[in-house]
């Protein structure tokens, strides 16, 4: 029986749940494949033992030993960020061997590079487990879905973000001490910068948009906006209006220029990715053929992750197996087909609004708002004005019919400049309706 | 460049949606596979004439110019039904032609003959489309999730029947009236059976049981239960409870023994499948590895069943290219290693009970229905007696913890043969929870 031999580059959280699946899951993938996927080798550098079920697997902390093992046919990275992952990747390929990576963030800024050297070689490129954890999201669009021109993408592509927007949501609680919980309860990494500002979804979002469109698009491409500033009030209002606050990647193919953005974003409550809760994932999908088409599942963790990174083993050890590699380009596209994008600027965008004005409770003062909004050609489809205190700040609450985003930007700074108003305005968008 | 030639049996609704799709996106396939996939033959027994874009297509009454033409490398069967489909199928196969379909009636009753003849002639054999419409379930299970041992399928697979239950939810109309209109509507078929009553749900879950377990499961291995006999009232009472009432197709896999049943199925209001309405279809699918995912999509249709059938093509278009045949095992395990299913006796089944009792109301009358729950060991989780007239039959609703089917059947005949007991009583099932 024929046996693929795995090496995998990082041991940790994703590492261990690959190597935990490959060995539970080993007979299963016998009866499914033929052949034996055996995990030969393991490169750390800050361990020196494996668990004793892998006592036939050779740990080094060196990964280069792993490049230099001809028996090795497919090395998984696993140990994120730009170096020295990259010039792994980069290694094992220029080496003939078959990469698997769950590093949306190296994909999104050297995806090229890789992409090109693996094409060159002749070896394959899996990330399945770069988007959506083990939702098998990566395949659908680039096989399931393959007859459909997409034209657009909407999903909820991290778990921390959502975790944190759905606590705040159930129990009013501020963003900040919904993040310190999680933090203690391992929902959030100590530095949560790329999960709630955006850029981890951002990441993904520019992969999902690579293979869906067949252009080259980057990190730098997508226009990002956090968490971090939803305040408990806003997730009270959007509720009365009949929303959710969810951080959503969102792109939509309009021929000639593509949205791309992450922002939060009031999301009907009757919608299905209003419905997603908690760390979970989901990602809806237009085609022109299909429709919608929704996927949703655990975005993260050690198994869901592990279980899309060992379906990428098991596909490309089905093409050595066949000697049918790259029968799918790893782009969908093949690479002559893959353009550059043309990003619709943010100031082009056209979507419903969500205000919260601050200002003073006088006579008179909701008539110079919406003048204001009425001179920018902004037109309010409700309005909510909670509290009454006289001569106090009160908030007055504002939704929009589809406006431009260049005639909000205008219209909020002359709001702001009032001197009845006493905070900033927030702004929230909603999503377009289809 | 390299060409695919197709054949289409059957020109209706489905096979001009394929039609349409490979007419429309070959720029997009030939982008994405460096081949030319053309629509060069079409059988169908009422037509005279095809669509003048298909001007290069030879159209003709007998599916053998098809068999017969040596150029063909893959076959549709877009028919339907039993014969002549299972025939045709063989044919093509006989003949070395690969075969794509969508009759899951005839997978689930012939599909171990037609697998294991396509595997004798090594030729392929698609059937994506078969099973959720445009939603790619199959390639999900096959691929993206073939490192799990999966351990349950729950599914609303059969767009009439949901959308006549979320037709009766919304407006609390009885069933006929809405078949009625459905029918009107072009949502339900002259003959509603298969849909209504769960059958063609069965259909689909023989199929997904097959791949998901490496078992041989045939449409004979399902209970099934259809929706014809649920009354506006039990879905009023159902949403007192907080769930809505779905056509479910639940597998759960026990090791030694597995579920297989189709029935209306009572789900919590805020479970993902509750959320599921329209002529939508969802399919939730939990792995070891994985945990829950689910894929949400339209059920069926021109369009989207044109979109999976065409993956399929997609698919075998590659393997043709490559030399890859049979790549993937046609049922995600290799024959050798598909088994007998040894199906759980719905008798043995235990699940929390909906009951709705119709009984005179007389004091004393729930103290002797309790009674008899009591005895058969049911125990009572909730009640609602919500109208009052002394001497006329009223409604005793029951939600119980989770109880042994057997025992339920025994209780419910005791039940229905007192006298007081004015009408049969009503069993729904409760979805079990996790």
């Amino acid at each position: 029986m024929k046996d693929i031999r795995i090496g995998i580059i990082g041991f940790g959280t994703v590492g261990s749940g690959l190597a935990k699946t490959l060995y539970e899951q080993k007979d299963r993938l016998r009866q499914k494949t033929g052949a034996n996927l055996t995990l030969a080798r393991v490169a750390d550098i800050s361990i020196t033992s494996l668990p004793k079920e892998y006592s036939d697997v050779v740990l080094s902390n060196d990964a280069n030993d792993i490049f230099n093992d001809p028996e090795i046919d497919i090395v998984v990275e696993l140990i994120g960020g730009m170096e020295p992952a990259r010039t792994f990747m980069l290694t094992a390929i220029a080496k003939g061997k078959h990469v698997v990576t769950a590093n949306k963030a190296l994909l999104s800024i050297h995806g090229k590079e890789i992409f090109d050297a693996a094409v060159k070689n002749n070896v394959e490129v899996g990330y399945e487990a770069s988007v959506g954890g083990g939702i098998p999201i990566i395949k659908a669009l680039k096989e399931g879905l393959v007859a459909n021109r997409i034209n657009y993408i909407k999903g909820i592509m991290n778990g921390t973000a959502n975790y944190i927007l759905s606590q705040m949501t159930d129990r009013g609680l501020p963003f900040a001490e919904v993040l310190k919980k999680a933090q203690e309860l391992g929902f959030a990494e100590a530095d949560p910068t790329y999960d709630v500002e955006g850029i981890d979804t951002a990441h993904k979002l520019a992969i999902l948009m690579t293979i869906a469109y067949g252009l080259d698009v980057r990190l730098d491409d997508i226009n990002v906006e956090g968490i971090s500033s939803i305040e408990p009030i806003d997730i009270e209002y959007a509720r009365k209006f009949g929303y959710r606050i969810k951080l959503l990647a969102i792109s939509r193919n309009h021929g000639d220029n593509i949205e791309a953005r992450v922002h939060p974003t009031m999301v009907p409550e009757n919608h299905m990715l209003a419905s997603i809760n908690g760390a979970f994932n989901g990602i809806l999908i237009n085609g022109d053929t299909v429709g919608d088409v929704l996927l949703y599942g655990a975005g993260a963790g050690m198994m869901p992750t592990g279980s899309a990174v060992a379906a990428d083993v098991v596909d490309i050890s089905r093409n050595i197996l066949a000697g049918a590699i790259n029968r799918v380009p790893a782009l969908s596209y093949l690479p002559e087909h893959i353009g550059k994008p043309r990003i619709t600027p943010m100031t082009d965008l056209v979507c419903p609004f969500y205000f919260r004005v601050t200002a003073l409770d006088k006579p008179g003062v909701l008539s110079i708002i919406t003048g204001i909004f009425g001179k920018h050609g902004i037109s309010i489809r409700s309005m909510i004005q909670p509290g009454q205190d006289a001569g106090e700040p009160v908030h007055i609450v504002f939704r929009t019919h589809r406006a431009a985003e260049a005639a909000v930007k205008n219209a909020i700074k002359e709001i702001d400049a009032l001197e009845i108003c006493s905070a900033p305005t927030v702004k929230i968008r909603i999503l377009n309706p289809e």
